[in-house]
Order: C-alpha cells, then sequence, then structure tokens
C-alpha cells in the first residue's frame, strides 16, 4: 500500500494566519466537538453557556477569566474548564493565543448575542 | 461575596507526579469528554477506538503515530485527530509527553484489551 504522509496541526502556523482578536477558528473536529484556536486581547462581554462546559488551554500569554465570585489566571501550558451556565468573562491585558474546546456550534458569546458575537464555524 | 481563588491545571505539575510511561491520568473533564495526560517512550500495539475519534496534542517530544497506510509526526505546539475506527500506532523513540481528548469511557487499547490496556479513569 502507498504511504501516505499525514500533516500534524501547527498551532503556531494557524496563528501566523489569524489577524484578528476574538475570532476563534476552528482547526479540527473531534466527534461533535471542535478545536478552535484564537487570539484575545483586552475585555470581553459576560456570558454562560448553559448547555456546556468549555476549556481553555492557553498557548501564548496569561489569560485571566473573571466569574461573578472570583477568577481564574491561565497561562501558557495551563488549562482551565469553565462549567457549563458558570457566567464568565474572558480578558488579557496583553495578547492571548489559546485553544478552545467545545460542542461545534457553541457561540463565543453563548446566548448573549450582540457586537461580540463571532462568526461560528470558520476553519483556519 | 467574597472572591474565591480558582487554579489552572498546570502540564508541568501534573507530568512531576506521573512516574510511568503509557498510563493516561485524567486531569480534566469537558462534559462527558475527558481531558488526559500521559508520558509514553517506545511502541505501543495496533488499535483502533470504533466509536470515537481521538486527540493528540503534544507537550514535548516528538511523537510518530504510525498508520496502516502512512504515519504522521506530532511535536510540540502540534496536534492530530486520530478518526474513528482508523487503526493506529503510537511511537515515541524517545520520552514524549502529551494530551488525550476523548471520551470518558476509552480505553488506551480500544478494544484489544492485553497487557497494555491501562487501567481507565485514574485522575492526577
Amino acid at each position: 500500500m502507498p504511504q501516505n504522509t499525514y500533516r500534524a496541526i501547527n498551532f503556531a502556523e494557524k496563528l501566523g494566519q489569524i489577524h484578528e482578536h476574538w475570532q476563534p477558528r476552528v482547526m479540527a473536529e473531534l466527534n461533535d466537538y471542535q478545536i478552535k484556536i484564537v487570539r484575545i486581547e483586552g475585555d470581553f462581554i459576560w456570558h454562560d453557556h448553559p448547555e456546556t462546559d468549555e476549556a481553555f488551554l492557553v498557548i501564548e500569554g496569561s489569560l485571566r477569566i473573571d466569574f461573578r465570585d472570583g477568577s481564574v489566571i491561565v497561562g501558557p501550558g495551563e488549562m482551565f474548564v469553565v462549567p457549563k451556565g458558570k457566567e464568565h468573562k474572558p480578558f488579557a491585558e496583553k495578547e492571548v493565543s489559546m485553544l478552545l474546546i467545545e460542542p461545534r456550534g457553541t457561540l463565543n458569546t453563548g446566548h448573549e448575542g450582540g457586537a461580540r458575537t463571532a462568526q461560528n464555524d470558520v476553519w483556519v
């Protein structure tokens, strides 16, 4: 059988194609989940995801996720899972690049809508 | 309201608690999925997961995943999703540390069983 060369997904290469903040891009699917990559900087809006947990894995920078009752700092080589239904607001004083893992169809603003809602299901 | 300090999951800290190869440890759950961390070295057995895709995210080292029709090399800052039902055999010439993302209950050897099957659902 001829040998195929499969290619890994390289985060730095994908980030090189992303020039906007707060616009998650899909890199891969895992069953009905998507693994997204995003650059963020500054403040976001309060929102939650009533149907799903959401995983944040930081590649570069220092992510702060604010909750109504506290906060968490997530740095490179670290992750945090925000439980379903828990209100949160990501914040990055300087630019952060990170992965998001969540079910296909999850919007970045949950059900809040508005100007900060990114187009969903855009691949990089 | 008193402010809670939430803690991120740190991969290096978790790896510091793992001293065996081929024994995935659960770090977090995302709905009914688990995010695991594992050290591997050497060769594994051919297997597949008929029910699920499986994501590999490499932290350190160079992972090779062999398929019946080719292979892929996955390095630090890279990932690969092995499609459901596709036979594969992970291989690490030198030690590799990596994350696995898959549904809770997924065994490391699929349905092959045998000596290489790790105890499932062990947390770190």
